[in-house]
């Protein structure tokens, strides 16, 4: 076997909900587009939470990320209560995955929009902010919670999106941040923008305070290409932003660490839609297009991409996106599978 | 005089940039609709600020603000670095002023908006989570803000959006927060919202996790009503919510407190449009009609509301409202007020 031919290991989990059905539909594209990988599966989330791992995910399983580098993660379900913290958080702060990138791209006409020109990519910062989980209850009546922006994550981050600008052709990057309130927090991250931006002369910079830029998002997202921000404003407007190109349930992303990658939908695990041959893959497979990027498979990624867009133009649509007089046929899950399959 | 005709003090501060056209403007318009206020006019930000007052504020104009307790104020530049704080957010803190009610109400067809039928009203708490400016540099790499949610402060702003729904005959209120990642100081958010909510058993309630629930807001405001959250979400969601309705030169804003109130556009001072009878001065006046209804002469905030609504429906636009084929005549500051005057 040639060095080119060679499969790369990946970790998958199938997660809950529609899990295991966009998975599936996920991994037959994929596969028969020619990805050379090895899928690894992992189970993660509620059952082992019950055992007894209080992150949801077994010692094997670690192993098996920290060995692959590469993780492709259906939705999970969040259990109810106690000291349960978001699985998704776990991972990204233990394998540092201090990038979330969500590129939000309309297809129009053929998935219904109000803003059919958006190409919007947000990066947002993966590990700081308050997602520390550094809480407490001070009194009865009081409590607190604990916002982080270090110059090193800052730098990481800010980097990292002109270097995709740089990448990807884009031509600039916008920085979302509220200094004007946050002054030392912010305030900082502002500055590092600035002072990063200086390395990237071919790119355009521009701030804005994250209010009115978020209303500028929402009202004219052309005048927007990478727009980078702290995590919590990044966790709202790129759900914001996702939305606006017609449906949370195509975009995909990528939380990308030094050593580690973890690819997933942005949508949920939809538990009500489950096990029906109902959910649209279309968010688990983009981010596994990423996927295929990120291990240096561009030619599969590209296949799969254009499959999926020519099938999309072909009205083959799920329930979520399909539109009277635009729409050819209503498909489920494995069928809209099929259909990208035949393209390929 | 009887007591019905008794005027009423106000405090006013002109502002910068457009604030004074715009406060010229309004006020002309509340006069000649027969407010009966008496106008006390203070002077406030870098004049004072530069005097030596931190806060942009003089001891005098705190005194007329105590003693009036009712303020309606234009937009102000916020003085450029150094140790001045926002002085929105002083004023806001020191009067305890703790609620933010900034209706977004869509005026269509006569003002362009993708969301014809909106009409959502953001209560935003207004003195708690990160505007408390505790904020520190830990190293020269490390920067921390303290986020603040308390039992008092919560339970106030959830019962004023729960009561002003009822004053409006507003059907249901919905709290946005992020209580799976800050799950002790927006779980403490939720909770009081949950057990303020049982003493409305007429008013509908709602939750959403502020990802999608803000991606919902974007796609389909028809889906709310009073929506209630933290402050910075608040801030951000109000930002957008106004842009949504076509513009956020039309949304006032109304900040209470349990003695003093502030009343302002959510716009800023703009100082490149200053000086030139081009800013539309509907943010303050619709602002001003809330003052109005707060101070009790529902009567002229009633022929206020009504004369500004036939302007805006004969088509007597300012430039930033103002489209080809809707709009009647261009006009400026000055000419709008007249035409409002005319209407009234
Ligand atoms: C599930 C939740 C913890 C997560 C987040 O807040 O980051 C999600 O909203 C996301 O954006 O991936
Ligand atoms: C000017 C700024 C401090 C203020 C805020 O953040 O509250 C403004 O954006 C607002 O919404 O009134």
């Amino acid at each position: 076997m040639t060095e080119e031919n060679k499969k790369v290991p990946i970790t998958v989990a199938y997660g809950d909900g529609i899990g295991p059905e966009i998975m599936d539909a996920t991994l037959r594209i994929i596969m028969a587009a020619g990805a050379r990988i090895e899928p690894e599966v992992i189970e993660i989330g509620e059952k082992a939470y019950l055992e007894g791992f209080s992150s949801g995910i077994r010692p094997e399983a670690w192993e098996s990320l920290r060995r692959t580098k590469v993780f492709l993660k259906a939705p999970i379900t969040t259990p109810q209560g106690g000291g349960y913290k978001s699985l998704n958080v776990t991972v990204r702060k233990t394998m540092g995955l201090f990038a979330n990138v969500r590129p939000c791209v309309s297809y129009y006409p053929f998935v219904k929009t109000k803003h059919p020109k958006m190409d919007v990519v947000i990066v947002r910062e993966n590990e700081e902010d308050t997602y520390g989980g550094i809480e407490h209850q001070q009194t009865t009546e009081v409590t607190q919670c604990l916002k982080l922006i270090t110059r090193p994550g800052t730098e990481k981050i800010i980097r990292y999106a002109f270097e995709y600008a740089r990448a990807y052709g884009r031509k600039k990057v916008t920085c979302f941040m509220k200094d004007n309130i946050m002054k030392i927090t912010d305030g900082l991250f502002h500055k590092i923008f600035d002072e990063v931006g200086q390395e990237y002369p071919d790119i355009e910079k521009e701030t804005w305070i994250i209010d009115i830029g978020a209303a500028k998002l929402v009202d004219t997202p052309e005048m927007f290409d990478v727009v980078v921000m702290p995590n919590l404003y990044g966790d709202i407007l790129s759900d914001v932003a996702a939305q606006m190109t017609g449906s949370v349930g195509i975009a995909g992303s990528a939380n990308i660490g030094e050593s580690v990658a973890m690819f997933e939908a942005i949508h949920g695990s939809a538990p009500r839609r489950a096990g029906q041959n109902l959910a649209n893959p279309s968010g688990l497979l983009l981010a596994a297009v990423q996927m295929l990027v990120h291990i240096g498979q561009n030619d599969v990624a590209t296949t799969v991409q254009n499959a999926w867009l020519k099938t999309i133009e072909d009205g083959i649509h799920t329930y979520d996106i399909y539109q009277e007089g635009i729409s050819k046929q209503k498909v489920g899950t494995r069928e809209f599978a099929d259909a990208v399959i035949q393209r390929l």
